[in-house]
């Protein structure tokens, strides 16, 4: 049970996992507007994410601080309407952190199915009530 | 641009994004320890998840508040000995987290490969130095 060095170092440690990003409402916001590249409105992203209105205004303001998103003032019919949009480098940012989540559900998905027919029967802990 | 009412609602709002396993070092943590189910001694896990003693421990004590590892402290000819190990509800748990990782990698990945080409040139905002 040593640890054997420097080829286990770091190899569930995720580097890759973008605090910014990471955080749920954050990666909600932004998984809503990569997949909507012309854009969403405050209200639609408001709808897509359930966040409330302040939640998703103090969340919008740190993805436009770290310039991932852009926030565009407009008019519709004379209303005034706010567009967000997500900015290439949040792309490029939201990609490379997808890049990462996609490693840790390849790591963890092979072994979850691996052992989900003998798992708990065989394990000396006592399950917990859920 | 109007919100779609009820289709859209909670669309990406990853509710099973289980805050206490989104944490990236928490859920560093646990991917180590699914993926070993026998379990990893605290050094092993400091060095996969490269985190520092104190970090680490503060990590493991929120899991196992949360029932999500057990801590058993052992003895390795002669010397103590902390082995950290995955419980049958955090594996049921980590699962369900899982499910909904998943389903963020699915909605993004599809858009982020389809446009992956077209992206970037057709877009009118600046790209921003990276």
């Amino acid at each position: 049970m040593k640890p054997k060095a420097t080829s286990t170092e770091g190899r569930f440690a995720y580097e890759g996992l973008d605090r910014v990003i990471h955080e749920r409402a954050r990666l909600s916001v932004l998984t809503s507007l990569i997949t909507h590249p012309k854009g969403l409105t405050f209200n639609e992203l408001k709808q897509f994410c359930s966040l409330t209105d302040g939640n998703l205004s103090r969340h919008l303001a740190v993805l436009e601080k770290s310039k991932l998103v852009q926030i565009l003032k407009g008019h519709d019919h004379n209303r005034p309407q706010t567009i967000c949009r997500i900015t290439p480098h949040g792309r490029k940012r939201y990609l490379d952190y997808l890049e990462t989540l996609e490693s840790v559900v390849r790591d963890a998905a092979n072994v979850a199915k691996e052992d989900s027919t003998a798992s708990l029967a065989s394990r000396s802990l006592k399950p917990a009530r859920t």
